[in-house]
């Protein structure tokens, strides 16, 4: 008896544990959304950034005197401490959820209340001193708070983002600066082409990367437009006069990130389009990566009957019944973290699309799916650079033995003999087992000298 | 240092705290994916089905004197155990791994092992007495293990999935009947058509998740074809004679289902086609689902300006900021169930495309996926069956209203008086703000009297 | 003057040329939709289709007395010309179009009409002889034909279809024969295994695709359930009774194929899930197909520098620049309409989520998009078996000598010396380019006569 | 006999019509491609890249001494009346072909060189005046020729795409301007929430797209880069010194458009990510587009049982059964060409990520979605525009109604009465059918002079 309170909504009351820091909306959506088992408190970012809004709303209420200076305060501190990666597992809903995020919103709601009600001295649930929906989420909408908070959790993690992308561009220009001098068969449709070295094929990986940092810097600040000050859909019902440019400002300075007001409030309360382009860009570095990975399980198949032109650092042992066996996991792992990325994507596409008139309902779907995609890439990410890259080493008998048995140096042939003769002493290389020179000579197409002066 | 043991593989040796029920692999694998935070234990039905499988293994062993009887005895007792749900904290892998599941084997060998050994009296990692690979493993490979765990994990959750699906339909056929005569508009491209009752369209909503349960049945057989007994890649390297059937046998025993030899045992090695198909499924459930809630979104819309033809029950309150409003949240949910499923179904068809030569070495992607999508649409099917479908209630007023007020009643007359003098009518009707049969006097086609007659 | 005629409809009149076989809907509809430049006649089977529904909807008109015996009998006697193939032409409106089909189906019924009126001896256009909606569409509606003409379309296909399989698995069957006895490596992760032959390899590849055919064929029967006679939205309205059943008995006689009338009309009426499911499978096809392209691609490569235990049959020269160049031009058009296939798949998926209420009103790229890849798909594998399969040959001496200068025999130890020691033998032979048995007896693990007598 | 030549390649030799303009390559890529059935032809901007990329090379290899000047001359002549739009009809290999491209190519030269041995008074086929390899294909290769058309062919479209967007923008800002007046409720989650203008709602359809359009303009530059001069894998093998800059420059001053040398040859020749990023950005589009178009199919339902806020302009009649029926048909033509694009997009991903070491073979494909994307896209947009938006028209009266009747005024009361107190007013006028203002004086909460004063 004495261990519970009571709580009240629009449908009816519960019971609830009497120092539960979470109320009555949380408790139903506990119940409601039993869905994904992946609670909020698994996306920190994603808390820190409700911390962030709720702090930034609550000191632009007080500069505008629609909240009491001691409430915005208590409210302002309670939030600093979530920012500092407190009181997490309070955040307690599911990720998949109804409502467009009206869970997520009033989980902050409650949590950040009932904290603030403690630290006054009061009991959590006395809601006639502080109150969720009234003081805490003043001038404020699910509608505006969400999407905001989502924008600027994405935002928040792409420095760690860029930089792990960093760090493995780096990796790959290291090796690719250790193997400059080591000439081996470039291929197209996986066959023997013309030369080139291992050096150039490993900068084409950092190269191809390296654009993609700035692509992400770049799309990212499509995320800085915020709706916050719109509230339910747009048309800034229920704000005092100047709040969404204000609250906007100190959303700035609170989360240190540039965030800007939409101009069309209206449209940004629905838009999910940046959402789209960002996973898509996401999409895009997971297809690379995906090439990239194919590629170097190609280049180290064998280790006998394969290419091997390179060796991928040995993390741990290949098969549970053959011996010595050594596999590429980890190029194997990024690609599948690829493949999820893919899959997560589409997601998002279909959740964007299905956004109606003023707001887009399926906005926790994008959300977790775009942090999902985030992190794992992150993480795929550095196991790559740290468990592979930095340790491939080149198989250089390997690569120059393949290049000096080729048969791609007719290429060479084309500009002094022309296309169809070249191609001729091709074929007759490759039916009869001799090198490009002993063919030409055979076929009468050149002497030894022409062709030493050809090749060279 | 009494605390720790030290455990060695092919790449050197590593210490482990000395009651560490996993071993080395283990520990490597820990260290090389820390990729999705996902681990194994999350999944009880996939450890389980391992534990089938490495016990129908050590029977087979043992029938076929390939393995001590007092080995495989104690093998079975432990997998035993793991099957009743015991120890299965021990399974700590991540769910996204390389090696093709290498370290899911592992992980299992290891902890099966050293389990025993405890049973035996001997300490964690001695494992001349018992031996992760030589025992454990004992005519068996990932490539045969793995993905025939993966596919006994999928099937024995059909069961639940369908009876979840069953409990749904059933929700709609109940309603079906409660709303039978109740007249309402059927609408075609969201335009007013032809009259209907809203029992036929909840029972269209049953008939078509009905057919689902039909089609769950039939294609889950797909996935009872298994390659144990095939090993590496299928040419039971490794086995003595006759391994394969006789532990398919000793599988069927153990699990209750009814697994199959695949006929050709390499094709089945590296054959990913039944997770597309069974993938592909779920994904035709999770579009009909989506549509369904769509439906039901549309016909609760209102209160007043909407089709609001339907009440869904209140679950929550649906705003922080507007007072009494009540959202449509446990559909929502559903939905964004939907597109996340459709979004794995695209992760596993990549995964599933990418195999090479004799091995999928993506199958652990794969497996997560086609769980996860099961068991996110086990629940949103018995929340949209417990919180929303069996709670829902008509606006009568609304439905027969809406009715009466339409001009729907037009095509009746097409078969009378013809497409293009009935098109008139309705015309007039919609431009003067008349009723059918006024309309039709007014441009003298027809009499009251005939009205009153085609329309009856 | 005298070259045109006038039609009405209820937006107003149009002028068309006097002997165009089309109406006005066409030609509003071909104004309209200036979409996807595909016309209707570019899927013949569709027009049959057309043809098939119109006629079987005239007989069953005349036999309940609905439709005058001379009209329907003009009626089905055009309809024969059009299943013929004759006048195609007239069927021209875009593939993609709004609507739902209504242009197409009343495009069907305007040259039907007018065909018919000229046969009467009438002037197209003249409908009060014969009219397209109150005759020729008479029990009808958009929403039964159309749906029901897709999917006799798509199953009248499936016969060439699976003949098209059957010659591919034959294909590759055949060549599993003539490599029976090829020995070679078989890989995982594409590190070099275990043992297999090449003939193990090919008839792999005639087994996975041998079950599709099972499985189309098993699929297909879905789309043999029609809605004809639940006109608008399944209610029936407009029909006389027993229609639907009628319609539906002669539509099997007509078309020869086992239609069957939907169980529930209204649930009929919007269920798009047999695409959905019909679509996956063909996914799954292209995902195989594509694997096995990849897998060619691979064994095939080189010619010097890669696996190189096959040739690919060369149908064209390979490069613009490097001579002699062969390049796996037939696989690789097969990847490509596998990526093509599983982009259809998602449009069709979507398509089928975004259904509302009584009606699907994307049907129209729902149908282009599976009629669209069975036809790639058919080519693409008419291509690969008669362009490369059967005339792959073996390089029976790379196959063999991989096999005997790799370490792969080194997993045959296992029974007999265990994991760890059989390791501790291919790492050695690895490092110090030895044998296994070389590398055993070095390591003193064994003698020559051990080993020969473990590996033989 | 006197009616056909016989021509040669590394396969044999073939026989073609005596004045047959293409050559031996493109007849064996018409046997070896019947895929698609779109050829090459459909896409004239691609065959007018194509040809300013080798007027480019010609004048290139002239001012660099490789070609000889008359021929240079003949070949820059003979591509300016392609770029004119002249002889598209020798362009007729099928869009997806294996090779990379090379048929393109192949027929793109052996075009050209026919044309010009007819202007230099030779017979087609005599290629010792004028060869398609040596000659029209100098310094090039498929590799950089194909991917360097693919890139100028979508660029080029660019403008055109624009303008269109920027037309539909135009639209949809006429109307919001004249609709700016009325208000109406908003709504999210499809229940009433709190007022808005129609013309705010048709403002935001007008921003959103206005984005996509600044978009699109930068992220086309991402294609600017071109690999032109890398040759067959980057390394400019078989290109006179300075050839690769040089090329560009001209290649600049043909197109007129801003291209650039890549800075990473070898990276640049396997790299397909600004495609990936690009059909992303048609993928944004098409979301937008749909949900755009949901919105306007949804506030255009009824006439009598839906919302029916707006009137679409009838563009055909509606049904073929249901008379005076008018359906959206360009929205609904207008969600399929955006599921048809999201599809495209999928294709192209998966293109992408298939590539492998020093190529993409797979560019057919992906080059062939983008351009048939961004075509029904520009189709799509025009036809919404001209046939949609712009004839939509207000249901004032329904709109204005609607709100009165609303109780979404309640939402304006929390900040004087708190939200608990606002949720029960809301609450029994909805259950009592009573308005917001009658519901605050019966339960006491408010006077109706309170009441006036918050709802002012």
């Amino acid at each position: 008896m004495t261990n519970s309170r009571i709580e009240h909504d629009s449908l009816g009351s519960m019971s609830l544990p009497k120092d539960c820091i979470w109320g009555i909306h949380t408790a139903r959506a506990i119940e409601n959304f039993p869905i994904s088992g992946i609670p909020l408190n698994l996306f920190p970012e994603f808390i820190r950034s409700l911390a962030w809004v709720k702090k930034a709303a609550a000191q632009a209420n007080r500069s505008l005197h629609v909240l009491d200076a001691k409430k915005a305060d208590v409210i302002s501190e309670v939030c600093d401490e979530i920012i500092a990666g407190q009181h997490h597992q309070h955040f307690n809903v599911d990720m998949i959820q109804g409502g467009a995020g009206t869970s997520t919103n009033m989980n902050t709601n409650e949590v950040i209340t009932n904290l603030a009600l403690i630290k006054m001295g009061f009991a959590p649930g006395d809601y006639t001193h502080l109150h969720p929906n009234d003081d805490v989420n003043k001038s404020q909408s699910t509608n505006d708070v969400y999407p905001t908070a989502m924008r600027l959790a994405i935002v928040s993690q792409c420095e760690a983002f860029e930089a792990a992308q960093q760090r493995l561009v780096d990796a790959f220009a290291e090796r690719a600066e250790a193997f400059k001098d080591i000439r081996k068969i470039g291929r197209t449709q996986l066959q023997d082409a013309v030369p080139m070295t291992l050096g150039q094929e490993f900068a084409g990986f950092a190269a191809t990367l390296r654009e993609d940092i700035a692509i992400i810097e770049r799309l990212s600040h499509l995320l800085l437009e915020v709706n916050l000050g719109g509230t339910a859909i747009g048309t800034r019902v229920n704000t005092p006069d100047g709040y969404a440019e204000l609250a906007v400002a100190k959303l700035r300075k609170v989360s240190g990130l540039e965030t800007q007001l939409a101009s069309d409030l209206v449209e940004a309360s629905s838009d999910t389009g940046a959402y789209v382009t960002f996973s898509g860009v996401l999409k895009r570095i997971s297809v690379k990566l995906s090439k990239i990975c194919n590629d170097l399980r190609l280049l180290s198949s064998g280790p006998r009957s394969g290419f091997h032109e390179i060796n991928l650092p040995a993390v741990q042992a290949g098969s549970s019944i053959m011996p010595g066996k050594v596999n590429p996991v980890i190029p194997e792992v990024v690609n599948q973290v690829a493949f999820q990325v893919i899959g997560n994507d589409l997601t998002v596409t279909m959740a964007a699309e299905a956004g109606q008139l003023q707001l887009n309902a399926f906005e926790p779907v994008i959300v977790l799916n775009v942090l999902q995609s985030m992190r794992i890439l992150m993480q795929a990410m550095d196991t790559l650079c740290t468990r592979c890259v930095t340790g491939i080493t080149a198989d250089v008998e390997q690569c120059e033995g393949q290049l000096e048995n080729s048969l791609v140096l007719a290429t060479r042939l084309v500009p002094h003999i022309g296309y169809e003769a070249s191609a001729k002493i091709a074929k007759t290389a490759l039916s009869e087992g001799l090198s490009v020179t002993e063919a030409a000579i055979k076929l009468g197409i050149g002497t030894l000298e022409e062709m030493a002066d050809y090749l060279a």
